[in-house]
């Protein structure tokens, strides 16, 4: 298992406050380079130059832009200069599938890959967090409930296994659309992320960072789902979902599937979250 | 228990088309009369004149309005002759407020009630939606996660007990607001409504109709919230929600918070709907 740490955000992160998501990624980064992946947006531009000062404001000295034009550029020898003494990679937002088809088995996911199994970290906000998953949402309806041939699905970075990211998760009103995703084969765990919140995650652990929730969607114990019965134009049905909520300061347990809570007071029939508890 | 039917319709029900959900209302109330509440909102005009045409349209023959300036009209003798010979009450959209603060505790509140005991229908749209409860949800932020100490709550007519209504569901991103509401205490189950969707309900089971979907939120196996600690400001953490989301044509049992499943395939494992069961 990877040494690395992935920090995973619902988009519109902080960059004026405390900016307690973006300092997460810069403590991690020390002293090593931070490579900010713009390769989501078709107008990097304005996205390097803001993540470039806020990253220098919180305190990093070495922040390297990587952007391709094109997926020959991903196949070439220059950008994989960018890794140079990287210690992390931050992708910004824009579309999922521009990151996943420009470096999809590519030199420069080979250096991405690198950079998180020496224990680095890699951050991604908005499309660079759906990108993170093996199987990941590219495109179904926000706002309203899920129709059954609504939702695209693609083959993402695979940093993290057997789960699937939503993000602007509240704000654009998508516990429909992961709710699909999720009943298509529940092995893996539906992980919603609000704006400015985000996850960190180190091996089968995360913990929440930030203003808003984390929805944790488990279809494990579904008795019954339409999903594979019903026209594409049909409302889903789906029974005896889990679904935990978690704020900042909560931790979950990926291979348990299971918020991490302490019983210490037994007794009373109420759970405790330790907060001593790493 | 009363031996009428509730029809909860989660606002902007099909008016044009197919029309299954005021087609049950139509079809509940027979030759009685239709009153139509319009009191939930400042404008009631073109609401009444809407509904009359399309009521009519569907086979009600004898429809009339209920519309109160004030409670003061509440008190009185005059409104009351609406209810003569009433089947059935449809509550428009507007403020749930109006609702309540009108005819709370007043002779037309009992005329709905009688309406209701002898085994007519009440139906009611978004406000007139969310007023059917004991307790209703009157505000709360959509489209973000709860935040502690941003909900409110008043008291509703109080037609169906042990559950808190939302309607606009998905459209309007309320999962978070009835996460909160719900949590506050897990007596209640959490009953969101999608626009042209309704639940049908018959004493202790109810039925879906229309083409979004109805989620349930189950809050009593809840292992850890921090609802009552937190500050307002504070996102909502709650662990261990059951989830089920039904679309047209399931059934829920309200007494046993549980989907009406059968499962006469044991041996495979898999739960599978009852189309006969009633």
């Amino acid at each position: 298992m990877p040494d690395g740490t992935l920090v995973i955000i619902g988009g519109h992160e902080d960059k004026q406050g405390e900016r307690a998501i973006l300092r997460e990624v810069v403590q991690r980064v020390g002293d090593g380079r931070l490579v900010i992946a713009t390769v989501a947006s078709e107008q990097p531009e304005a996205y390097f130059d803001e993540y470039k000062r806020v990253f220098a404001e919180l305190g990093a000295t070495d922040v390297a832009e990587l952007y391709l034009n094109d997926r020959a550029e991903a196949l070439g020898c220059d950008k994989v200069r960018a890794f140079d003494g990287a210690a992390g990679v931050f992708f910004s937002g824009g579309d999922q599938l521009r990151i996943s088809s420009q470096i999809g088995d590519t030199p420069i996911e080979q250096k991405v890959r690198q950079v998180f199994e020496r224990g680095g970290v890699i951050a991604g906000t908005s499309a660079g967090a759906s990108v993170m998953s093996d199987t990941m949402l590219v495109r179904g309806s926000s706002g309203e409930s899920y129709r059954i041939g609504d939702l695209h699905m693609a083959a993402g970075l695979g940093l993290i296994r057997n789960v699937i990211i939503d993000q602007h998760f509240a704000e654009r009103g998508r516990i429909g659309r992961l709710l699909g995703a999720v009943a298509q084969n529940p092995r893996q765990l539906g992980i919603g992320v609000d704006e400015d919140t985000a996850i960190v995650v180190d091996r089968h652990r995360f913990r929440v960072v930030g203003s808003g929730a984390v929805y944790i969607v488990d279809c494990n114990g579904v008795t019954y789902s339409n999903i594979a019965e019903a026209s594409p134009e049909r409302a889903l049905s789906v029974y005896d979902v889990k679904l935990h909520v978690l704020s900042a300061g909560d931790r979950f347990d990926l291979s348990a599937r299971r918020p991490v809570i302490d019983t210490r007071c037994p007794g009373t029939g109420t759970a405790v979250r330790n907060a001593d508890e790493k």
